[in-house]
């Protein structure tokens, strides 16, 4: 125990990663839970993350694209309307100066189309081989509209669970332009702020939970919604709507869709009438790909696929996310 | 320009950091200022930075401790009283996990200490060498009182300059815990909320503005009130704390206490009724030693130093701090 060191693993956003904050964050902070965003006030929701993909500049977006639009999901995933985002950057010494100038921008006009404002923020430089370029950490405040709450322990059987779109797409997109894999055409990541979308469909007031499928991918989400609710969770494989070349690349790298990280993908946990909200969502810019993708059960626990031949596969939390720093 | 790069001047809070605020933030994301914190509501202020001090253990504190009370001072500054932390971890592959729980524990400690409470976090690791041990980007939320408001522009001429102690502390002591100076006994950081102080002082209704003397020193603070302000600063030499082995290293590597970032010293603007804060402040544990060191004057503009021996001196604003990653 003495010996033991952080390994990329802890940082994957999987198993290890929720080890970390179950056995020192959680009992050190004196806290019941550490998310990334939480509600402090009758009406306010705070979130902070930190962003250190690799490579910075990516089909589909950048770093500081994806800065904004995590933290604007995280917001929306709570049912709040984001307000205002303060963005702080750890510098590698060297990065050039034209490369910053390209990521503040991006954060900019990513700000202006989420509707919030960017209102404060640090900088820091670290020598060369002390950092990566730029690594930067957004945090942000929104505001719960009356009476918003959404939360596991409104899950309940029969719910069902729909999905905006494909997944895998952010996960191979950088990870086709970090290793130069030279995929053609490049797989563009789906990086976009879910936030109309989510006001949108919780309008309805028939969405009981909202999760956003970053690190660790649907497999996450799920398996941490089993483990907090103790019902079961049936996700079949025939729905699931990944796009012919992500499916066709994670058959070669022997990755699962499953289990990658996307960055402008939600899951909906909606009542029976979710055929309003799937249509709602199939309306919206980020949402035409919807589909529903599975269903709660309180007839076992844990997470299955039901796979195209109609067999139950289990569908574990892994320890680490078979690709480090895609966020 | 197109082969401009960040140097390490560009994180020292200095010149070269107003230079990238002013030029490429502060219009991108169409502010009038990008400052670390910010009034975003009647009563609410948040406020957010990156600690990256090398090394991440020093006499009298480490990152964890600092990551506390930076943002909890920077709160504090405004007349907030700090309520909610945020804390993102980015480390480097190899930390070892005694460390991490170290840091962590620290952050508790100093939390409880200061009144406030670590609600939402997030974890990232990068691999060897594109890290250094442990970054921290700590988030903050506090709340206004009614009424409060301190800034720059309740700044007058005839205004008294305080601090709350002596300068320099925490600069050295990095530098003797990174670069094995050996000096004993070894000088202690000031690492510090000062929150009980501004809360003492703020309810004289006599404070003006505060400012917490970080990166850059004191020097960057009166530089800072002389460009919004258009007054002149004169600050004396021979009331200026300085401890006597901290004057005698500054001394032997050429530094200037006055330059040198401090992480629980703040200085205070004040009316002419000083002699009562001035009172407050010796009273609290980190006001033992406060001093007055200056006065504002419209009859110039600048910041000078009166000297032992009776001459001004110019205090300019450096390009870089000659300390980087202090913290």
């Amino acid at each position: 125990m003495e010996n033991e060191i952080i390994t990329l693993g802890h940082g994957s956003g999987a198993g290890l990663t929720r080890e970390l904050i179950s056995d020192i964050l959680k009992p050190t902070f004196d806290l019941l839970s550490l998310e990334d965003s939480v509600q402090i006030d009758e009406n306010i929701v705070i979130t902070t993350d930190s962003y250190v993909v690799n490579p910075l500049f990516f089909p589909g977006g950048n770093i500081g694209k994806l800065a904004v639009t995590g933290t604007v999901n995280d917001l929306a995933m709570k049912g709040a309307r984001p307000a205002f985002l303060m963005m702080a950057f750890i510098i590698e010494e060297g990065l050039p100066l034209k490369d910053f100038r390209k990521i503040v921008s991006s954060i900019a006009k990513a700000a202006k189309e989420s509707q919030v404002k960017i209102v404060a923020g640090d900088t820091k430089v670290v020598e060369k081989n002390r950092g990566d370029g730029i690594f930067i950490t957004s945090s942000g405040v929104g505001y719960l509209p009356k009476g918003m709450y959404l939360g596991t322990d409104r899950i309940k059987p029969g719910n069902k669970i729909l999905i905006n779109g494909s997944i895998g797409d952010h996960a191979i997109s950088v990870i086709n332009a970090r290793n130069n894999l030279g995929l053609e055409p490049a797989p563009k990541s789906d990086c976009a702020s879910l936030h109309d979308l989510v006001i949108k469909i919780t309008e309805t007031g028939k969405v009981n939970f909202l999760r956003d499928a970053t690190r660790g991918g649907v497999a996450a989400i799920m398996n941490e919604v089993v483990q907090e609710t103790g019902y079961g969770i049936i996700i079949n494989e025939k729905n699931l709507p990944v796009k012919e070349n992500i499916e066709a690349v994670c058959e070669l790298l022997g990755l699962d869709p499953l289990y990658l990280a996307n960055e402008g993908k939600l899951t909906v946990f909606a009542s029976d009438d979710h055929e309003d909200i799937l249509r709602i969502m199939k309306k919206q810019e980020t949402g035409k790909d919807s589909a529903l993708i599975g269903e709660v059960t309180d007839e076992f626990t844990g997470v299955f696929l039901r796979t195209e031949i109609g067999s139950l596969r289990p569908i574990l939390m892994i320890d680490s996310d078979p690709l480090p720093r895609i966020c």
